[in-house]
């Protein structure tokens, strides 16, 4: 299947992510229907004009007209709607998501999936410090990165055809991982970096520090404000790889705390010419990218 | 002693916060001198206009006819000046500095300075990612904290002097710290952040991974460039304080890791509810300052 106007889409879940999906999509100029979980969610995107139309039931016959169908929900939740509703969707769909983690989630669907559907994982690196679809916005996706997980089990038409979805949607970056690879990605760059935020937040009542507060703690904590439904389920779906990393983490920090307390400066020194020089290369790609 | 434009300053150490000063200072129309290591910079700052006049070596006479000395060099060098060459101060002057630690600088200075003259500890926080004098502006004075250290040796003359000098420079905030509570509060706000910046910088060869990094790792590691000469001294010289926090944070990293391993989703969560609360005050504060 190519990606074509004459494809309809069918967005399952309508919060931030599937309502800015929903948005994108519409105004490529595809005819996109959405389900989710409360009749509000849909009338709200109608009168939005980011959906054609849309249901809060379980209808078969509405499930069954779309070529494409991208979850948007809760991991644990597009598991369910797959064990539960996959006898309605039409034969030769493809299917995509948008979830975080990849491993424990493409390998169970794709066990259990009919024959005649295909799955094709996808994580789309954007977001906002909100959620809902009252907050959606396509804009979210611009200067985003759009990463597809392909296993032996796709074929290269599905790969290209979520690609292709990706860079309709306006995403800066479209980039192939294996489900592994990205999950160690994401467990290095994104997760820990999110339980490091978390633990430097609650380790002190730091209130009365306020208005001593500078920009370092401010950048270190700007993602401690966090959902902790959707990323608690996240964590735990990459248990493992996470805590490899944040043994990794825990190891030098563990190392920079005894050379301060031993007053070994040669190594704090080390450790910081290491952090300087690895750093620069960020500072490189993100000019490369403004300019 | 009070602040008037008669009162002559003498920045010693004209690095980036020492030219900063002598601009600032210079700009309100006081007589700023400077001593520097090196004749270039005491050229450099001339040409600039930062400062009236300057010299790069050891000048009895030069150095007697200032009322205010302030002192911006590294720690060690601060100390050793103040052994080598307090007698040519003039008697009555009120000395000053910049130093990012408080405690192990303020009583050792305090203990050995002539009785004719008085130390007042303050700690700008502010400051670039660079050094130099070249680098100087006094720019970065705008919006920052301006932190007095008084001890029970201090007068409330020299702590309104050293407050007013703040003043006139255009901090955002001037605020009154004993050396002890300063430092406490830096070594968690300031030094704990970079120890983990460079942490988690060094932990991992994260070079192939440019390409995918998204906000929350480059806002964790912008500190991780960091000068290693002048932050190695300063966390040796909160050694204590500074373990201390790192503790914290590590009991609270290792809560999150152990958590995330044995699947206790309740207390992740939790760790999460409890940090989304905790960063918002963080949030309003930024918004008032902004408004």
């Amino acid at each position: 299947m190519k990606l074509s106007k004459d494809k309809k889409i069918l967005i399952a879940g309508l919060g931030l992510m599937g309502g800015s999906y929903a948005e994108a999509l519409t105004a490529c100029g595809f005819e996109v229907g959405a389900v989710a979980r409360r009749q509000e969610t849909i009338d709200y995107a109608l009168k939005q004009g980011i959906i054609k139309h849309g249901t809060s039931v379980i209808d078969p016959e509405y499930i069954g007209q779309f070529d494409i169908v991208i979850f948007a929900m809760y991991p644990h939740a597009f598991v369910e709607w797959i064990e539960n509703n996959q006898q309605y969707i039409k034969s030769g769909a493809v299917i995509s998501d948008v979830t975080g983690v990849k491993c424990s989630i493409i390998y169970k669907i794709q066990a259990m999936l009919r024959p005649d559907l295909e799955y094709i994982g996808a994580h789309p690196m954007a977001g906002r410090e909100c959620s809902g679809v009252e907050n959606a916005r396509m804009e979210i996706f611009k200067g985003a990165n759009y990463i597809v997980t392909p296993t032996d089990r796709n074929t290269p038409e599905a790969i290209e055809l979520c690609k292709d979805l990706g860079r309709v949607m306006g995403f800066r970056m479209i980039a192939e991982l294996t489900p592994e690879k990205h999950d160690e990605m994401i467990g290095f760059l994104s997760q820990l970096a999110h339980c490091i935020a978390v633990s430097l937040m609650v380790c002190k009542d730091s209130h009365h520090l306020v208005d001593y507060t500078g920009d370092s703690f401010r950048d270190l904590t700007r993602i401690a404000k966090i959902n902790d439904e959707m990323w608690s389920e996240l964590f735990l779906l990459n248990r493992d790889v996470l805590v490899e990393q944040m043994d990794l983490f825990s190891e030098k920090f563990a190392l920079m705390r005894d050379s301060i307390a031993n007053g070994d400066r040669e190594t704090i020194r080390q450790m910081m010419r290491l952090s300087t020089e690895r750093r620069k290369y960020f500072d490189v790609k993100q000019e490369d990218d403004e300019s």
